[in-house]
């Protein structure tokens, strides 16, 4: 069966997140239902596999699935259909390509980054709600720079880690963390650009969270060194939410993508 | 009674447009409802008046409008409390500031600007559904911006105002359309920038859906020229959607929101 890989773009919003779940709106169930309408193979109940199984709230701008298929398809046309047929949902595919048997989403993936959006503003978001995550005051990004240099490298990640990472191992490497800083009108804007061949479970998301005490004041730069190095899920500092989180690329040694 | 200035953001996908309308949703209602909640006059059923009545859909990351409340307020803390009054719609006062009686958000404004976002990609959008306007095919932005030329200045804009538009005179002067192009991913956006002492109603939306056919090759550049020297509203392009269409600013001799 000719096997395709899929990028995918969704807004997190209204699912509980990428994997299908029992009577829960999920992008997974979303793309193998319109898959179904194509395909035989779906129809009956053939799943798709991703590179990141994303949380619910969280956002991607360039997931990648692959999916078997019973006949071959042009990559444009088979993006197209699915597109119709994912109407009126927040999901679309951008591209869609033939790859190798060999070619696995998730095991294959080399790289994967992540961009995390915080904004600083005091009136509500009205056109980002729910595609950023809003503080009332304003961070020193210098501080959080400082501060995240001390997680880049191979560490064992125990302390930023959710209870639930089902990883055999919380040993990592962090290959960079990128902080921009913006002005936005009436406040400021931050992005974090992550990026590493895996991350565990909540990874990001507890990074970030504790680099926003880092910046608030709250915490010195030297505290997420004492924290990484305790290797203790209490030492973290609060989990962020998921709603400034984009899964926004996924590296693989050929990358199917490419023109 | 002293009289307030507030900058106003929204997002206008929930809403029928700025103007109070029985039993349906409005920006305007939403406000006076906030504002009500701390000042006995609009609890009794006060009005406030804005810059620019903004139709269905239509978004606005500037509008201004002015109020008159029984008693003084310090623009922080009303702000802040008209935000907690609002919540959970998508409208943020941005800033409230206290002006002359002699203020007037609609009269005493000398300049309107408006941003109008139009995105080609064959991917349907997710994240900004709702905020722009989408095109499949990609377009020619020196041809738009020929097209363009033609339209600033003062002139007779018949052909480009609803017939519902109740201005005395279709005499307007269009100081700027500056139209921005930029790469998306698979894609690219053409932001229209528009700056007038004042519009007529769907004169920018007129304006930008004549554009597109210019974009798109189906109309010449001079064909604008043409169409505008008719003063025949039949002459007109189709009138774009109001999802991409955004009031970014409003101009007053002396600015109220200045530090």
């Amino acid at each position: 069966m000719p096997r395709f890989a899929l990028k995918i773009e969704y807004d997190g919003r209204p699912f509980s997140g990428w994997q299908a779940q029992a009577d829960r709106p999920s992008v997974q169930s979303a793309i193998e239902s319109a898959l179904g309408r194509l395909d035989a193979g779906f129809a009956a109940g053939a799943r798709i596999t991703a590179a990141g199984r994303t949380d619910a709230g969280v956002h991607a701008t360039a997931q990648v699935a692959h999916a078997d298929l019973a006949r071959d398809w042009d990559g444009f046309r088979l993006a197209e259909a699915l597109n119709f047929h994912l109407r009126p949902l927040p999901v679309a595919i951008l591209a869609a390509t033939r790859v190798p048997e060999d070619f696995h989403a998730r095991f294959s993936a080399t790289e994967r980054r992540y961009l995390f959006r915080l904004q600083f503003r005091r009136a509500p978001a009205t056109h980002d709600r729910g595609l950023i995550w809003q503080v009332l005051q304003s961070l020193d990004a210098g501080a959080m720079r400082q501060a995240a240099a001390h997680l880049v490298g191979r560490h064992d990640f125990t302390t930023f880690r959710s209870a639930m990472c089902q990883a055999a191992s919380p040993v990592k490497t962090l290959d960079e963390i990128a902080i921009e800083e913006a002005a936005i009108p009436h406040g400021r804007e931050y992005r974090f650009h992550l990026r590493a061949r895996s991350f565990l479970h909540n990874q990001v998301r507890s990074i970030v969270g504790t680099l926003e005490r880092v910046g608030a004041g709250a915490w010195s730069p030297d505290r997420v060194a004492q924290a990484l190095a305790a290797r203790d899920r209490a030492a973290c500092g609060p989990v962020c939410p998921p709603h400034g989180l984009y899964l926004c690329g996924v590296g693989y040694p050929c990358d199917p993508f490419a023109d």
